[in-house]
């Protein structure tokens, strides 16, 4: 499975571990056999992870053999209520209490709601991130966030909860579909156009589908270095909300329609409109802007909306979590590697935005 | 309203101050003017308070005039999910964003429950309690704990969340029923049971209908106390569940049946059941117990149960959250003013706890 040369790399954060490398070399085994060694363990799959990458943990950690599985459908329109409770029952049937632990195995679907599943049931179990996806590696594993969709609005029940470790085992990226690979990569983007423009250079010159393992752990350094900075996202974590004021509306618009989009797919599309935005702002330079969109349509389809769409699409945006006073608020980019944040965004903003990604569509 | 002479206390916990007065005399209608002047205000209210506080408070706050008000269906029954969702849809059509403001009116169902929809609507909005029953006033809003029940077992599901502030005003004390007040005064008890034999003395001379002011303020502040030694209940903290072993289970065996019984009274009962087993097991003195035994059936009546309910009562104590590799733990007293954390109790144990019970019961 693996074709690295496993060099574990530790990054702290505040209050957790992220252990970089192969699951095998890490400390995954001894939390197994020594902290938890009498807990009884829950591995939460969903349908990928319990066909690609279960059977690794089940037949190289011994101390799995008795784990409970369960498991959480694939696809963002599970991303609700309803499945928690069915886990809060199977969890209540074991008898699963405080002191157990929770392993959550699989993509940003998985940490999300896992995350919020075990920090929820009796206020509180132990659990433990093994992403499996690019973009659960690089991000949504990454800081603490857990939470489920209220509808169409994303991830807006929730709550911040700590992990007691990460593993990023990039072996279990060969498990990923190439569409996948490229959901990760918009995030890894992001952390570039936001913090680190070295890190956006580095990466126009890589394919996405062989993602360099130094990379991937650079991304994970970046986010993890800005949520450490702000926890709670009181300022300077609000940059990782860049493309996804535009990205969650697109996202949440096209939720259970024939064209639902990715969530990485949708990010970099609301990019591309946010970048738009700090140019006719006065913000960015055309020149950078040309560049991140020469980067994004390279990569990412586009996505049509109609003019008859925009009253929906900018209602999914007015309930944002960075919102206040019931206007919209938006992340734009001043350079590549900089990010601005609370820019507030009107009606005839958002329609510049997406006038701007019409256009693209019709010319093409 | 208002017959006791105000004088504004104010008892300072880890992370938020209770304020122990009249509410206008409070910091409550700075809060709202200036800190929260420009924020949407939601209040959450259940039927009683609806009916008879929330009138007060918009009569004499005009900053809450515009305030959303949100009723939550009264009775333990409907601390569930499905209600916390239908005041979340509701929190996501008024636009409440992270900035603005829910205040909690009510007893321990508003606490719990408010606390926890606001703790997860975006990850977290700021909230206030103003309790109104004797029991939110002493025990449900003081700590932290917000949750709801999940089928019968009680606040299954729940996140520590602390307030912005607690506003004690004993002035909706006269709102009560009777009934409440006993409810309240159970727990009181506990206080004085597992932490200050001072306070246990001083509850023996009044009447649970009349109750001191002074004592309400002391129960407040012996809560705050250990709360604020342990707010993630690691150890001290566990034993606020004296009595609540068997009373929890008490509560969840006869939800919905037509015997359903108040929180206050189930661990009342509870206190006795687990007084009985600190003297079986060599710990309280049995004069204690006598005096504990009097106190409690002076003022509550005795719950029936027959030997075929015992196994379905055991197994909801398997779920408490203070278990550990699937034992039941239980607190039980050393002395009137001592308790001890962590105490096994085996199926034989609860046995003989709910033996004497319906000993009890068929003596009268």
């Amino acid at each position: 499975m693996y074709n690295f040369e496993a060099l574990m790399k530790i990054i702290h954060s505040a209050s957790y571990p992220i252990e970089f490398g192969a699951l095998s070399s890490s400390s995954f085994p001894a939390i197994l056999e020594k902290d938890y060694a009498s807990a009884k363990k829950v591995i939460l799959v969903d349908e990928n992870t319990h066909d690609y990458c279960l059977e690794y943990l089940l037949t190289h950690f011994e101390a799995l053999k008795d784990a409970e599985i369960m498991l959480l459908p694939s696809g963002e329109e599970n991303k609700v209520m309803e499945v928690c409770f069915q886990v809060w029952e199977a969890l209540s049937e074991y008898k699963i209490s405080r002191r157990d632990l929770i392993i959550n195995l699989g993509g940003g679907l998985v940490s999300d709601m896992g995350g919020f599943i075990a920090a929820l049931f009796k206020r509180g179990v132990n659990f433990i991130h093994i992403p499996t996806s690019l973009l659960a590696m690089v991000d949504a594993s990454v800081g603490g966030k857990t939470g489920i969709d209220l509808g169409k609005y994303k991830n807006q029940i929730g709550v911040f909860a700590d992990p007691l470790a990460i593993f990023v085992d990039p072996g279990f990226l060969t498990t990923l579909q190439d569409e996948e690979k490229l959901n990760g990569m918009a995030e890894m983007l992001k952390h570039g156009l936001i913090a680190d423009s070295g890190h956006w250079n580095k990466l126009q010159n890589v394919s996405p589908l062989e993602m360099p393992l130094e990379l991937i752990y650079d991304s994970v350094q970046i986010k993890n270095t800005i949520v450490s900075s702000d926890p709670r996202e009181s300022g300077e974590r609000k940059k990782l909300n860049f493309g996804h004021t535009f990205g969650h509306a697109f996202e949440g618009f096209l939720l259970g329609s024939e064209n639902q989009v990715a969530h990485g797919h949708a990010v970099a599309l609301g990019m591309l409109c946010e970048a738009y935005l700090s140019v006719e702002k006065g913000l960015l330079p055309t020149s950078d802007f040309l560049e991140i969109q020469a980067c994004i349509r390279k990569n990412f389809p586009l996505l049509a909306f109609q003019e008859e769409d925009y009253p929906a699409i900018y209602e999914l945006m007015l309930q944002d979590k960075k919102n206040h006073k019931s206007s919209v608020q938006c992340v734009l980019l001043k350079n590549i590697g900089e990010a601005v944040i609370d820019q507030p965004l009107s009606f005839t903003d958002v329609e510049l935005g997406l006038n701007f990604l019409l256009r693209l569509v019709r010319e093409k």
